[in-house]
Formats: C-alpha cells, sequence, structure tokens
C-alpha cells in the first residue's frame, strides 16, 4: 500500500494525503476521515513509504536514554549519534529519567518532532508488566522504535542486544574453573538486561553448587557512590558471610570490589577475584586493572543504524540481533 | 515593544504578527515585510513576548554539547535536564562533535524544532576566531542562548561560568607552598575554560619561578585513553625533565599521572604531588583518592536555568555570572 494507492483509493490528491499524514489542518474532517479510513483498512507505514517519495522527512532520529551520566549510556548515545551524522541523519535526544510518566512524554514530544525514527538507549526502558510498554507498541505504529539492548515484542520494534546471559555464565563458570567457589554477584540494576546477566552467573553457579542463597547481592544506593558501595561490602564481611571472588554488574561496581579487597589487604587475584562489565574506561583506573566483559557497544550501535536505515528505505530487517559479548582478561582475575 | 504594538503600528492584527514570527506562508510578502520592518525599526524579543501571550511556545529547550560520553559534559546535560523537567520544560539535546559545521546545523535543527531557548554545555563551542563564533550570534537574535562555562560578548547571549582561573592559581600556589616547585601542568584541551585554566596555573608559577618552559605538556590523544597518556608522562620523564607534581586539567589526566607515579615507584603524596580537575567520580577510583577542584557544576547549571526560565517570562537577568570553585583535598597532595 503505497501513497499512491490510497490516493487513488480515497479519491484525493497525493497531496491531500501528504497533508492528512501530516496532520495539516487544510484539510476538511470529512476528506481526512475518507483518508484515514483507506489507511486503517489496508495499513499503512507513513514513514517509510514518505521518505520513498521524499515526503514528510526531516532526516532527525529521536534517541531516548534514561541518564546520560551512565557511563555505559553515555558511550551508547556517542555511538549512535556519531553513526547517524555519518549517514547524514541529524539526531535529537531526550533523557527521561526513570519514570514512566516522563518517558511516554519524552516519546510524544519526540513524535511532535516529526522524527523519522526512535531510538531507545538501554535496556532499562522494558517494564516488567507489559501494560507499562504500551508507551512503546503505541509509538511503534507510528514510526519504527529501535532498542539497544532491550528486547519486546510488539510489531515494527527491532532489538540489537548484547548475550549478556552467555557472557556472564561463561565469566563465572571461568572464576569458578580457577578454584573459586564462594562467589558474591554484585548488582544494581533489574533491566532487562541486568536480570538477564544475574541468570547467566545463578546458572554457572548452579553447575556447582546447590544454591547462590546469600551470595546475590543487590545494591540499592547512588550508581556513582564507590564509598557507598564499598561499605556495602564491607558490612557484608561483617555479616559473616565468606566470599574470595565478585562478579559486577558494572565496572563501577567492579571498582568498589577492588577498593573492598584493598582495605581487607587482600591480595588480587591470588586471594580475591574480581570480574567487571561493559569494559569502560574505569577498567584502567585500579591497580591491578580490572578484567571486565565487553559487550561490544559500538558494534551493536552500528548494527541498530543499519537496520533502521534500511527500515526507512522500506526493506525487510531482522527484529532481533544479538552478539556475543568477550571476557577481557586482567589482573583482577586468575 | 509588544506584539500588540507591533500588530498596531503595522496595521495589522495580532494573529498576522504571530504567523510573520512563526515563518507561516498564509501571510502575503507585502504584509510580512511590513511587520519586519516595524520589528527591526523598535527591536523585538519574539520568545518573550510571545511567552508571556501563551504564543508560539513549545516549553521546551534545546541542548548543545559536543560529546556526551565526555563525563563532565555528560554530568552538565544531566543536571540541566533534571532542572528543566523539575520546571515543566522539554529539552532536546545534539551532541555536536567539534566540527563548526555540525554545530552551525545542530543549531538550526534545533531552531526549526521551535525550541524556546538554547544551552550549550561546555566551554568548546566558544573558537578563538570571532568568525568562527557568528552561528551563536545568529541564532541568539532568534532566541535567548545560555553558554555552560563558556564566554562570548554577543546580545542575548548568557554566560554562567566557573573561575577556572582562580581556582587553578589558589590549587598551582598550594602545591608551591607545599615545597614542589616543578610541577608539570598536564592538559589537553585549547578551550576557552581550557585556556583559562592554564593562565591560573602560569600566574601562580611566576610567582615564584621565573619561567613554566617545557613544563606545560599538551596531551593530543584519546580523552579515555588513560595508557596513552601514562606513557606521555614516561617519555617526558625520560627526556630528563625533573618535576614532582602534577596538576591536571581534568580528573582522567590526573588518574593518568597517578599510574605514572605508581609505575615510577613515587610515594604519593610524599614524594609525588597530584591534582585533578572537576572533581568527577573518578576521584574515588584511583590509591590513594585523588585531591581536585570541585568546579560547583551543579550550581552553575542551577543558576543557568534559573536565568533562562527568567529571560522567557521577559525579566531583566545578567549576562555573566562567575562562581567560585573549591579544592577538595584527598590524599594525593600534602
Amino acid at each position: 500500500m503505497t501513497i499512491y494507492d490510497i490516493s487513488e483509493k480515497a479519491g484525493v490528491s497525493i497531496a491531500t494525503v501528504s497533508r492528512v499524514l501530516n496532520g495539516s489542518r487544510k484539510v476538511s474532517e470529512k476528506t481526512r476521515r475518507k483518508v484515514l479510513d483507506i489507511i486503517d483498512r489496508y495499513g499503512y507505514t507513513p514513514n517509510a513509504f514518505a521518505r520513498g517519495l521524499g515526503l514528510n522527512t526531516m532526516k532527525t532520529i529521536g534517541i531516548m536514554c534514561a541518564d546520560s551520566s551512565d557511563l555505559y549510556l553515555a558511550k551508547g548515545i556517542y555511538y549512535v549519534e556519531e553513526k547517524l551524522r555519518e549517514n547524514g541523519y541529524d539526531s535529537i535526544l531526550c533523557c527521561t529519567g526513570y519514570e514512566l510518566e516522563a518517558r511516554a512524554a519524552a516519546m510524544n514530544l519526540l513524535i511532535t518532532k516529526k522524527v523519522d525514527g526512535i531510538i531507545m538507549v538501554g535496556s532499562n526502558f522494558i517494564y516488567e508488566k507489559d501494560s507499562d510498554n504500551q508507551y512503546i507498541a503505541n509509538a511503534a505504529a507510528q514510526l519504527p522504535v529501535m532498542l539497544l539492548n532491550g528486547e519486546l515484542n510488539a510489531a515494527n520494534v527491532y532489538s540489537v542486544v548484547s548475550d549478556d546471559y552467555t557472557s556472564m555464565y561463561d565469566a563465572t563458570l571461568q572464576m569458578m574453573q580457577s578454584g573459586i567457589k564462594d562467589i558474591v554477584y554484585f548488582y544494581n540494576s533489574t533491566s532487562y538486561s541486568g536480570m538477564r546477566k544475574l541468570a547467566g552467573y545463578r546458572a554457572a553457579m548452579l553447575t556447582q553448587t546447590d544454591s547462590t542463597e546469600g551470595l546475590e547481592q543487590f545494591y540499592r544506593g547512588s550508581h556513582e557512590d564507590i564509598h557507598a558501595m564499598t561499605r556495602y561490602l564491607k558490612d557484608l564481611q561483617e555479616t559473616g558471610l565468606q566470599f574470595h571472588g565478585i562478579i559486577a554488574a558494572d565496572d563501577t561496581l567492579a571498582l568498589a570490589a577492588v577498593k573492598y579487597a584493598r582495605e581487607m589487604n587482600y591480595r588480587i587475584p591470588e586471594d580475591f577475584s574480581i570480574l567487571g562489565y561493559n569494559n569502560s574506561m574505569l577498567v584502567n583506573c585500579c591497580e591491578p586493572e580490572l578484567t571486565s566483559i565487553d559487550n561490544k557497544l559500538e558494534t551493536l550501535c552500528q548494527h541498530l543504524i543499519t537496520i533502521l536505515l534500511g527500515l526507512l528505505e522500506g526493506k525487510e530487517m531482522p527484529n532481533r540481533t544479538v552478539f556475543p559479548g568477550e571476557i577481557i582478561k586482567r589482573g583482577t582475575t586468575r
């Protein structure tokens, strides 16, 4: 169904169809109804076809992220913007925070600004309750929605994710094979990606132990306050829990683990092993340097943009793309 | 001069003036000319007055930054977005990179999106050549432009800056008073703020030495590659230069200095002193923790938003606001 077909079936000009699609007020209510009825009946993806005709496109992509001061999200935004620019697209970004209401509002704002597609950076946009994800499905009825490291089953929603489950599974198994059985899992996010990582850790642990009870430790404080994270680990140790390894859900938590181990006068990695996640610039900040999982963020972003540009050209594209991560071995593991 | 006055003087309706201001095509060229002539003759700040009438505002602010993956800029964006949201404003952000052309394009994109004002985060937007700053002055003819930690003399451009010169002057003097005279200044930006910091260091040094020749070291590599920065310092030492202190223009460079000192087996701070800038989350990442200058970014952002909101309400606001920084003493200085 192209804009030509709609024009023919509705018995109006292409310009009129275009006006209806653009929400112009210069169209009578009767004509508007007629055009929208045809579109309802036969289905139509405005952006893809309008683009093909050079209509209704500003060559601008909307980007959403929860918090640009999060190292990982900031890097994601950076790659996505860079690759859009290389392809002649502008981008506008909304930082939404973590409240559903603000997110739905930001989504609407971007649609008002006539973006050609929306990229949601970070898996924290997907809620557990399906009804909370309706704002994404609604937007996807109007334009393609790309999820970077998140997944949602809905039409016109496309996911590009890192295989966090397998990365964490493999890393945990490796640490166990180096002789450490009492590994704490230290995390601070229950996002989609966060839960996948936790599941990977748990599955690996259960190959050799009966339970991970007490070892899964959820930290609720500020995602930047390394002192608070270190204190959390000291308090944990003082409850009498024995542990000689920490697998952290991100590099900041892992840095706090390094600080903790130093304060306890453990030798790293001889007495104590630590693994981080994201392979961010933080891995070089501590002594010894941090073993961390590289989740190939730049590759993910590159593919996400390729898929989005394909969609905008009206091509069929895969709605789920998964990349493996890689453990980058440094000084904090044996 | 209000929209009422213009309407009266031009002999057209307020709606027509509003259409001209909005660039609507429903106005004849003759009428458009007449309205614009009146505006030219008497001066007019479209946004402030249009806002007062509830016309022509989307309650949306445009934000520009060079690179959201820069820790300091990312934090600035975060605070600015948060405070706008608290005040009922949406925001859209463009990450522009460092090329003038892309910046001018981003500026135009934001104006097309009918934002009420523009916030430029980071002093790197101001070029040395005046003609390169014309894109900012041009934008300011249409809406208020706020510079976070940058300065430009132009109408309708407002600066909120940290007193980087004095902060660096005081910090350098303090390090000299602790007994270190051979202090390297390690920097990687020649932005407005970067040059102010350098000038502060230089002025303090010259109170007790004749020259800073050889001590001012400009690093050109990636702003994230701590290994490359550390190598740079080792190479410097191998040229035979003596130095027992490093003042760094940001915390990442300072972390590299800590790494360098550890590799040289210097005791910190007994044999070697290091000072960073920005008081970012990185200060807690190394051992000992980093003395750093807090340039009060959150305070700056808070005031910038207060000034912008005042302008949008048609109030007179100061066009230059300067806040002092503060040295936060930790383990890397005596």
